[in-house]
């Protein structure tokens, strides 16, 4: 027994019924991870341990710091700190890498300004004739929960996914964070050279929020889907950017906040 | 019509039957807020407009960057800016103002390390008969909803607030990040002259990260209750600086984490 009343990997459960017991906990990791480029430190960030490697690189990728984006030779590993080794010719610049949950100090007061410079990274989606119909947009909820690890399923922490627009899902990542997770999505596609995803659909267990749709621009990713609300810039970005937002995807409900036409309606 | 299909200030839904509707979008604000001291950036990040000298006044706090805390002497804002201007000799370093959702890169690389730099700034909160009821515990969660607007009760953003140790609320914020919100609280409480908050109850409507404990050590709050997970080194935070950690806390039931002796459970 602990100083505190509690024993090491104890915690104490009031139940429904009122009464106490002692369980063990099971809680979500949450440790730094030190990312770097060469011997610069470029970022440190909470994230759960797991595709560390994949995080990196989709940090990287979404936030434009490395041009170009399959720049990246080698990863390497050693306790939480990640070490990027880049090609010749690849620069890369730290003025935009201010954030994970900060944007940038010198991108702008107001949001316009933001998705500005934002575009000057990323172009908008195209329009293609790529659409997704709603049987598929419901299904996709359950395949993420299905994609995802038992621990995930009791809550506490993230998922994302892409699928494909016919709904198969291809990579799946849990994170303590939202955009962690959307990070090792698009870092896994970076590393296996399968960018721009332009024929698949986000999913994100969390809020939409203005950096997850700035994510998915970078990957090239035309349709967005959260189980949660979007923000009001995620939608203003989304309209800009050409990308389809669907939010409060809750089978069999949901809302579509932009580019209607990516939408199988009836 | 907007070429995306979906007019300004509309959203299609689609409903539990199947039938599709438009409706207005009722989203939730996100905006970039830029803090200065003095004519020096500090931070940008994105919040939901209000409250935003409590939001700068709180992040200060809780990054321990002005010296000593009640150094600010005044608070200006024009649109998304704010500037915050210090007392004569009031010091301010921006080491470790990495973050808002970073961590500084220079405190190490295990979460040990984190909570031994974090210590430096912040001293443990000190062992009190300070008692909390568990009738009181379980309705802090249903008074906070109470006190939030009619709008956060959908969804789609968190809420933080303090409340005595018997319950009555003090203080209540909301904003579209977890983190802000607390801020927004200290913050509030800093201005008002009124930390520590020794007598207090913190209940977030998200998840206890490391960072949310870091910001109720930094107010002096003991106790700690988030109606979701907290992560592992919340935990181990919570432990460390003699800090009460509840969490699920969804009536009838609840877990605690840490330094049970501030929990009356009989």
């Amino acid at each position: 027994m602990k100083e505190d009343g509690i024993g090491p990997g104890q915690i104490i459960r009031r139940k429904q019924d009122g009464t106490l017991e002692y369980n063990r906990d099971e809680l979500t990791i949450e440790e730094p991870l030190e990312i770097r480029i060469g011997n610069k430190t470029v970022a440190t960030t909470m994230r759960t341990p797991g595709h560390d490697g994949e995080l990196a690189a989709g940090f990287l990728l979404s936030e434009a710091i490395v041009q170009p984006r399959d720049g990246i030779r080698k990863i390497s590993k050693r306790q939480n700190r990640v070490t990027v080794h880049l090609r010749a010719n690849t620069k890369f610049k730290l003025n935009s890498a201010q954030r994970f949950g900060t944007i940038s100090s010198s991108c702008g007061l107001c949001g316009k300004e933001n998705i500005d410079a934002i575009r000057q990274n990323f172009p908008p989606i195209k329009s293609t004739s790529l659409r997704i119909d709603i049987e598929t947009l419901l299904s996709l909820p359950d395949k993420l929960r299905a994609n995802q690890s038992d621990f995930a399923r009791t809550g506490g922490i993230h998922a994302a996914g892409v699928f494909l627009i016919d709904g198969r899902p291809r990579i799946v990542r849990e994170d303590i964070g939202r955009h962690n997770a959307v990070d090792k999505v698009i870092g896994r596609a970076l590393m296996d050279g399968k960018l721009p995803l332009d024929r698949h659909v986000l999913l994100v267990s969390g809020r939409a929020s203005f950096e997850i749709m700035q994510k998915a621009l970078a990957a090239g990713i035309p349709i967005v889907a959260s189980v949660s609300a979007p923000s009001s810039l995620a939608m203003e970005f989304a309209r800009e950017m050409n990308q389809t937002l669907v939010g409060f995807l809750r089978p069999p409900s949901f809302n579509i906040y932009s580019h209607v036409e990516r939408v199988i309606l009836d």
